[in-house]
């Protein structure tokens, strides 16, 4: 892709209540625009990296048995009413024709449960896993923090319905690992944190959080077990304890929780067992948001020149920048015309900045922009037949000849990534 | 996937209002299941042939240039206000935190055009074709026909943005053949039916339309020139004039629009060109709904017994069928779950049924779901070291050997398709 021809280029103003470096960088960087509070435009940069998100996260719903549906983000009052939460503070209504009252899908337990209960016959069809991705709604009194806090954002919810406790408990240890997967992934190091199970069950749930100065939570983290604990599970007062806890600042990318037979009791969903008897049907639903995701990446992965995205979810691989002379160069633009396509027809995405720009704005668009791998060809590095390689997390450049610039890149894509925050 | 772990089976209950093969087939199937009127969940099946549909679209939009991005759902009123479209009644309107007026997109232009202005700094950034994939809503005062027309939709919706008159009119030529190209990967045979501008503009817009017996649409063919229009243009009083019209049954599975500048003038968009001159934005929709067309594949590619999917969207290609004998065989068990996996591992997608059924239940499921190949394996074929093998559109069966098949299947796969209609 060359960058001249790419809709949504770097800009130096930022939303004007951008208060968090995801919704700055992202909007200058030209990955986002917002449409209005708590609702962003994905341009083509951004959505390349959200697909990305959304796509490893799919990867490890599957390999944990996941079956991916999709269900609709209007909804009828009948469900909410079923489950008693049609009087949910964050729920979006309107109204359809015919006077019809509807809501947005702020989550999708309303829905999943009667899906489940009208399609399961027996209970050999247990376990059943179903997710989805997709936006929710959630009318926030205050939307904020840019991706993080939205009025409409991406999330992948999972449900799954068990008939026995260690059947769920099973599943349940899994997903937190593939969550844990999805974050190592996406370049995040998360820890995973008990919190309260609320109204549902007096078992925990759990958190996925990670550190960063940025973080409005806080988790605690016991100086003699390791244990991690959200605010409302540390007893009473002694969250200002630092000689028991570790107190660290952290962003919530992720939620897992058990439901027991909260949803499924409250419309009549029980199964007959093996042995003719009525079992109740237990419940948990796990989430992540993409979007969330995403934000809490660039809040991780930056320093002052821009954004650091890990390889996975780059929305290109490659950064190459041609600078031509005061003549410009037949052969300049060969070499990065073959470099580029090389490149592409093997995997590996590229993104050209061929613009007839001065090198430091170049150089600066590439740094906010932030593609790990950047590539720079001007006839000085041509009089040595090489290409300028530099890293995004590197301060140094060296010269790699051209003859051999593929083939590192290639080497440089399949190696693991070194995972350091740079705030 | 082996069909008894696959949420979503087929059913012999119809919604109650099922009005058109789509919603019937689809519903028993076990691809979709109505929410509510207008809003359908999509089971595993169908958001595999869903995708795929919506795949050959992003390849063929990508293919003329568009570049994909994603405009919230959620809208300010304002955007609607600019445009005075605040008022069109299939808008859902609802009110967010704080009395702020939201309505739920229906269409983007009122979106994207100020999105455009706001990133274009010169003449030399045109043209811009921007297309998003994702949800629209319309509050149709009557849903109907199962995914024809709902209330909550999947549509494909591109924007042209161009200076020049001859620039736009080369663009729109192209959009025609690659919607063309959609269509005839979908294995619909698509007519070009000249239709009104609106209130827009002077010259036609294009509908894309399909022709079936469920059609509620109409196309009328020059007997003389085989140019087909739709009933708005054909002169008062001569569409019932079938010496001089052929008269199809049809459905509207696209349309591609000339805006002008009813859009661009309407923010004061306009951009100063090469010779410093003040000039007009001209633009174009382009609209192709992909739930829409899933409806309609069905609609043209049924018979008595089900569905028959082309091959590029069928949700699995292959219907493997085990049928045991009395004893069971760990022979038959193996033959099937190595071809599943020799299949499978060459991009060769699967459904193995795999249930201890009477072998006629299991048939006229895999006829109702429609793959378009049938591989049964059974003592009586394992006998003859062989695999019955019959294609869905055929009525006869032959056998294949065990040691052909995978092989077989490759050549059947990257065979062209046989477009025929089977209603």
């Amino acid at each position: 892709m060359r960058y001249s021809n790419l809709f949504g280029k770097t800009t130096k103003e930022a939303p004007h209540d951008a208060d968090c470096f995801n919704a700055k960088l992202l909007t200058q960087g030209g990955f986002i625009h917002q449409l209005m509070a708590g609702a962003y435009t994905y341009l083509p940069l951004g959505l390349r990296a959200l697909d990305k998100v959304k796509q490893i996260v799919r990867e490890e719903m599957d390999a944990i048995g996941g079956q991916e549906i999709n269900i609709p983000m209007l909804t009828p009052k009948k469900v909410w009413e079923d489950t008693g939460r049609w009087g949910i503070d964050v729920l979006f209504k309107l109204e359809g024709a015919g006077g019809k009252e509807l809501a947005l899908a702020a989550t999708a337990e309303d829905m999943v449960t009667p899906l489940v209960k009208e399609y399961v016959r027996s209970y050999k069809d247990f376990p059943v896993l179903l997710y989805q991705i997709n936006d929710k709604f959630r009318n926030e009194p205050r939307a904020k923090s840019g991706l993080l806090r939205g009025r409409e954002f991406s999330m992948k919810d999972l449900y799954s319905f068990h008939l026995t406790q260690e059947g769920f408990e099973e599943f349940y240890e899994k997903s937190k690992q593939a969550y844990l997967n999805v974050y190592r992934r996406c370049g995040l190091n998360a820890l995973v944190v008990k919190a309260s199970g609320g109204d549902f069950t007096k078992r925990f749930s759990h958190e996925f959080q990670v550190e960063t100065d940025a973080g409005e939570d806080r988790v605690y983290i016991d100086k003699k077990t390791g244990e991690a604990f959200n605010r409302e599970v540390v007893p009473e007062g002694d969250w200002e304890n630092t000689e028991l806890y570790d107190i660290k600042k952290t962003i919530e990318v992720g939620n897992i929780f058990p439901l027991e037979s909260r949803f499924s009791d409250a419309i009549d969903f029980t199964v007959t067992d093996a042995n003719g008897k009525p079992t109740k049907v237990i419940m948990g639903s796990y989430g992540i948001g993409p979007s969330r995701v995403m934000g809490s990446i660039v809040e991780v992965h930056h320093d002052e020149k821009g954004i650091l995205w890990p390889k996975a979810v780059a929305p290109f691989h490659v950064s190459l920048i041609t600078i031509s002379g005061k003549d410009g160069s037949q052969r300049l633009e060969e070499v990065a015309s073959d470099i580029h396509d090389d490149l592409e027809a093997s995997g590996i995405e590229v993104l050209w900045d061929e613009r007839d720009l001065r090198p430091g704005e170049k150089f600066a668009d590439t740094d906010l922009i932030g593609l790990p791998l950047r590539l720079v060809i001007s006839e000085k590095t041509l009089a040595e037949d090489s290409v300028e390689w530099k890293e995004r997390h590197e301060t140094d450049a060296r010269l790699v000849k051209i003859s051999e610039i593929v083939e590192q890149v290639h080497e440089w894509f399949r190696a693991p990534e070194r995972l350091t925050s740079h705030e």
